[in-house]
């Protein structure tokens, strides 16, 4: 993989480069052509919970969704890697009681909460965190839904489970293709390799949803949608998902992944975006992703919240501004400005 | 400098490549030579902690530490990334003590302890990190050691400041060669940009100080043993720089740095090495000077503190083993082994 992988994101101390970030990126519409890409489109990546919306499609699809009169907020949670705010462990909790479930249900695992307040308020008062704070609760409670519509039994992240098995039919439908194998993930889940194209193409897919009748065109329409109006269930305040969703010029659904991906849909455009970053960076993936919708116009990076994760202002234990990370030169502008610069 | 970096470390997930970490690693002698070298020596790169032996020259070339009657633990400590556990954090507040001054005369910023049960009972006491917690007060302490000894001002950081000035006059001296330019550490001194051969020459100076009688020979020689009989003041319980050098079969002075680097000193076969993992990942940089050390005979593979960041098993909420961080086939491997492999 690495071999292929191009520079997308540099990070300097000073007036020197100190560390740089290789990685691919792809941008496919829904037949599966590729219209840009940046390194290897055809490496296979892990999509980590960028393929979240993708686990929740059999959850709509199947009508489970529909039986347990699920919101679109929790839609977008079980899309989401949340950060484990009171507003997250508690709208899962509830969702859990009302399928006459408690937590040990989950089969995620406890994390501690991302929610810097609640993180410290639960460490002062000695409390353990549990599987309601875990980013994939969401996730989970969703596959549960899903299980008990199935009427299939606990264990519903083993890979043979009904649940994970219409994952994976999912999964490949709206990648096309067949899936080289799986890892687990984080949160137990099985996670399904395929090449970064492919899950461009899925998410152009979901960018394409509303203009398609079928079942699962159905579900892909209401996740995206789901997503769009709950950009709080996605990730959290102050999180790069959320942020950028609402700082969107347009229709704008996204998700990161562990290791350095990010998944993006354009209904607008008809488009959907992948991206991986080879060495797993989280503060990489934010920026170059930030960098390629700003490229397509479909983010400002003049907005503050754009501009935060575009160029990250890196700050020293004194407060002290000590240098950046950016994109490369020329990821963040658009084709005519690109043309321009090559002109000059 | 990512496009001459080479694969160094591997992560995978089940049975798949998930990322990919690229760098550069020299290893030199006492001229300049370099003996074997991974990517692009000549690189440049900022050491960070990598470079705080070479930072403490003066303390003790100066007179300052022997006026000062400073221990060998000291010496280890103002050479040491520590955890800011109690033991430290004790250490330095003596120090200063000592000194007629207080953690305000600090200038490196308050960090929150890295020794996670102090970390967490400050965080019940609703305690503040200070300043004596951030992992560099032992160097600091030496710098102001310095600046008194030099009847200089408080301001020990500022890259004109005396201290500084010697700083930078013992890195070019080790490093033999002039410095392109400096950056603002996370402690907020200055940081020294230098190829990263001049890094592992500057090593193999310390390696091989103990034959030299010069003054500065002798201050490396003294700093190299404190490092080498004081690994817990170098880093700490459960830390990388400190384990590995406790399980050395030879003589090792070993240090790691922010954003990928570290640096060893290898006395018994007068050379030294330096590292730098190209998008500045720790868990590489950890591993890549594990399996460089192991090739050299240095560690042993099958001590369970080596084999713990060889070849790190990635677990995941639930406590599952889901992949491992491992060196590329044939960095650990000695010349020897490796001809044998290449011919099987």
């Amino acid at each position: 993989m690495s071999t292929a992988a191009v520079p997308l994101v540099e990070v300097w101390r000073g007036s020197l480069l100190e560390s740089v970030h290789c990685g691919h990126v792809a941008i496919s519409d829904a037949r599966g052509e590729v219209v840009e890409a940046w390194g290897d489109p055809d490496a296979t990546i892990f999509p980590r919970s960028s393929a979240k919306m993708i686990q929740a499609l059999p959850l709509v699809a199947s009508g489970a969704a529909a039986r347990a009169g699920l919101s679109d907020a929790q839609l977008a949670l079980s899309c989401g890697s949340h950060q484990g705010a009171p507003v997250h462990v508690d709208a899962v909790s509830r969702w859990l009681a009302a399928l006459g479930l408690r937590e040990e249900a989950l089969r995620c695992g406890p994390e501690a909460s991302r929610d810097k307040a609640l993180r410290l308020q639960m460490i002062r008062d000695q409390e353990a965190p549990t599987q309601l704070h875990n980013n994939c609760s969401g996730k989970h409670a969703g596959f549960l839904t899903l299980a008990r519509h199935l009427e299939a039994g606990p264990e519903y992240v083993d890979p043979d489970h009904p649940v994970q098995r219409a994952c994976l039919e999912a999964f490949e439908t709206v990648t096309d293709r067949t899936s080289p194998g799986f890892g687990i993930d984080g949160c137990s889940a099985p996670n399904w390799a395929t090449p970064l194209a492919a899950l461009a193409r899925a998410m152009a897919v979901f960018a394409t949803a509303h203009t398609r009748d079928d079942v699962l065109s159905q579900a892909a329409a209401r996740l995206t949608r789901a997503m769009q109006a709950h950009p709080v269930e996605v990730a959290g305040e102050g999180r790069a998902c959320t942020l950028m969703m609402r700082a969107a010029r347009e229709r704008l659904s996204l998700k990161t992944g562990a290791e350095g991906v990010f998944a993006a849909i354009l209904p607008d455009r008809g488009l959907g975006i992948a991206l991986k970053i080879a060495d797993g960076a989280t503060r990489a993936s934010e920026c170059a992703i930030a960098a390629i919708l700003v490229r397509l116009g479909v983010l400002d990076a003049a907005h503050p919240d754009v501009a935060r994760f575009l160029n990250a202002e890196l700050t020293n234990r004194r407060g002290l501004a000590v240098g950046d990370v950016r994109p490369v030169t020329g990821l963040a502008a658009s084709a005519s400005q690109s043309l321009k610069s090559s002109r000059a």
